[in-house]
């Protein structure tokens, strides 16, 4: 952080405790100058920041005074949508045929995805990375076919390994293994810590993908409750450690799929620290953190992991370069394994993909990129979080997450999200059923929406249609 | 073929059958017009194909002359690298350490790569590729991201069902599902067609890429004696399929790694044949069938498949774009299996290569890019065996196969390859030692070599050298 950058933290911090309050005049730019040491411009840079985040107003001639808006008391809290109460212990994970058409019909041009899992392929710089994919290539040395193999691209692991270090986190090149997206570095990561039978631990509702990874390799699943107030039971994860043979759980930690959640630091510090008393590795699915919308990047619980008891998975394919395929695992403990695992199942990720974002990442216009994609994210969630408030029931429940790119909805318990689906299908609007996110049917009367669409005609249409669906049926099933 | 080519093939057929012998004259132009009804340029270019393939030698002002060098019984037989006798059967498919080491050291740019398994690097139109890459990717649509995903782009798919059309197999673009690689092609098929603990048949020696899918999807394989003269023994599987509950076979028909044998057309029928009696469906992994050096492409087992049970896995890998990751199986029973398998585990292949490469395919040089790389590495080949059969000693078996790049030896049983592997290491050159190709130590004595680098000072000094390591030990072991 710069220095104006910290001085705005500082001021925001004394606004959120009520040191201002709304509608009170901040200290003039020169007294701050006096108390801080700062210097004037950078006070002004500060409030500016500050007036840029709706923090503050400038009067002319006035000053800067402490805006209403921001201020979390003023906000009547939202009811947000619940979650299981206890844990759900699962055999036979099967995750029936309707994934499948859900996934299928992404690709159907004819319907409105909000069903997908994938962000707006609009909001990414394809024209600028496939000038570093050919420029790349045309530095390429046939040998990098061979040299790139597992653990992949060097440049690469080195960007990747900098921007760990960037946050704090002490990951260097070696604990990097390259693969092609995170679905594979998650899947590569449960294969490495289990074998058939084992126990893993999801969170509840989980990441579909993770149900799919454990019942392709046969693995039994324990759901620990997590709800978009709070994430993760960390009561009721704790038990289940003491009392199950869990063998890894698939946790993701920050802006979880479907609730939105992110555990705070204290709360990773110390979902750690039980791994750590019971000896349990972490795969941690993090693709979705640099989609944050509040000031800074949440950090991983890898963060606190200094035993190397963390996997942690992350993707270039939701924040920059969808079907790039790259992604990676970073570990130091399980980097061969994960590299003998991925020479056996697909050998090495693309490797023109690898060095064009290499040299992407080292031409230096990523975080500019994630400002304005964040920004973009931000606006288009606002405009369908109003929408939805605007012309849904007022029964129906709605999380409003600080980052990623979905929303997901409560429904009453009467009405099934498997007929939402299906009449909002026959308008040509897709939406993922809350069945997909859990083995058994415990949120069958929840659905997932990606808001990361332009708040265009036809979405705007959409949720409005699936707006009318939902109160219709809302109606008729009283 | 064309009309010229069926003739040539025609006169062929009388050489070898004993019509014409070494030194006899052929027919002249003008009788042979007469005879076959072709007109004077057809027989023409016959004759001149015959000439150009050392078939027939040209006189002047006299005729074609039948040479001597391409009659098969003037040419002593070499004498084979054996196989074992019986099929072996093994419930714990472990391939030790070595492996991931002899995959790394490729990695290595002071070990002379002759343990690789991939061609030379240096044979590929990367430059070319580059510009399709830069060009595809800057008409691609945002949305492609979406519509590419498995079973993969469109067009690339119907460039490889055209080529397979003008095989004359049957196989519609909705039948491909494209794959990262070979690898990831032939493991999804093992995926759909087993659970742990059931029986897959391999040939033996066999590619170690199936022996560990096999060992990751926790299976268990009859391993089916296949030697470089006949190729895999079809008595003993017939016998095994009688008797073993085999789930289904992973066989590499044409240029088997590491024997280089190919199965003739009509044992691949018969295989097929027996399949069909005992309804298992055959994997069959052809990534070499494009690098023949005869006059055609050998037929997969696929041709002969009326009934969708043989899998077909190719790749671009060794014939076009390394490390690219694009290949793709040919089914249409599994097509749908496949693609859920592959959406749980990679999600999907890299999306610029896939488009790269159509573009590359329909822009049509790759045809012209096959026949330069055939040549090459038949040149390559020659060298090698050349420099094989000037420095080893004579008691060493060497294989000539008819395509691919690798070249099978069999040392004396006293001398057991492992300690080859370490003398020749010591020395800076890599080789593949038997015992990566079963799951016994059968192969304990046999090596493979890849002969597809350039037969310059390096190589040659690492064939003599690793020659005379063979001399030392087969001298010290008398």
């Amino acid at each position: 952080m710069t220095r104006y950058e910290q001085l705005a933290q500082e001021i925001k911090t004394q606004i959120e405790s009520g040191v201002w309050r709304a509608g009170d005049k901040l200290p003039s730019v020169r007294a701050t100058c006096k108390t801080s040491g700062f210097s004037i411009s950078t006070v002004m840079q500060s409030y500016q920041l500050l007036e840029s985040q709706g923090w503050v107003t400038a009067r002319p001639q006035s000053g800067y005074y402490v805006s209403s808006r921001k201020i979390s008391l003023s906000k009547p809290e939202p009811i947000l949508p619940s979650t299981r109460e206890s844990v759900n212990q699962s055999d036979n994970v099967n995750i029936n045929d309707l994934l499948f058409d859900v996934i299928q019909q992404t690709r159907d041009n004819d319907i409105v995805p909000l069903s997908s899992a994938f962000p707006d392929p609009e909001l990414f710089p394809f024209q600028v990375l496939t000038r570093n994919l050919a420029s790349s290539g045309r530095k390429m040395l046939p040998q990098s076919t061979v040299t790139n193999l597992p653990p992949g691209n060097d440049a690469l692991r080195r960007c990747i390994a900098q921007r760990y270090n960037l946050e704090g986190i002490h990951v260097v090149p070696d604990d990097i293994v390259v693969t092609s997206g995170a679905m594979e570095a998650l899947n590569l990561s449960l294969q490495v810590l289990t074998k058939p039978g084992d126990l893993v631990a999801v969170e509840s509702p989980t990441f579909y993908g993770a149900l799919q990874a454990i019942e392709r390799l046969q693995l039994k699943v324990v759901e620990i409750p997590s709800c978009p107030k709070f994430g993760i039971n960390l009561e009721l994860f704790e038990e289940a450690l003491s009392t199950l043979p869990i063998k890894a759980c698939w946790f993701m930690t920050s802006f979880q799929n479907p609730i939105g959640h992110s555990l705070p630091p204290e709360k990773k510090r110390q979902l750690i620290g039980m791994l750590a008393m019971h000896d349990v590795p972490l795969i941690e699915d993090d693709v979705y953190s640099e989609l944050y919308f509040d000031q800074t990047k949440p950090l991983p619980a890898k963060h606190f992991d200094s035993e190397h008891r963390v996997l942690h998975c992350g993707s270039f394919s939701k924040c920059l370069a969808p079907g790039y395929r790259v992604g990676w695992v970073a570990n130091r403990q399980y980097a061969k394994d994960l590299q003998r695992a991925q020479l056996m199942s697909t050998l090495s990720a693309s490797i023109p993909t690898q060095m064009g974002i290499a040299e992407y990442l080292q031409s230096g216009g990523y975080d500019t990129h994630l400002r304005k994609l964040r920004r973009t994210l931000q606006q288009r969630q606002n405009a369908f979080l109003k929408g939805l408030k605007d012309w849904l029931p007022s029964e129906i429940k709605v999380t409003e997450p600080k980052g990623g790119y979905f929303i997901w909805l409560e429904l009453p318990a009467r009405v099934k999200a498997q007929e939402v689906y299906l009449k909002a299908l026959q308008q040509k609007i897709g939406i993922a059923p809350g069945t997909l996110f859990s083995s058994d049917q415990h949120f069958c009367h929840h659905i997932r929406l990606n808001c990361s669409f332009d708040w265009d005609e036809t979405t705007r249409d959409a949720i409005k249609t699936l707006s009318s669906i939902l109160s219709d049926m809302l109606r008729e099933n009283r």
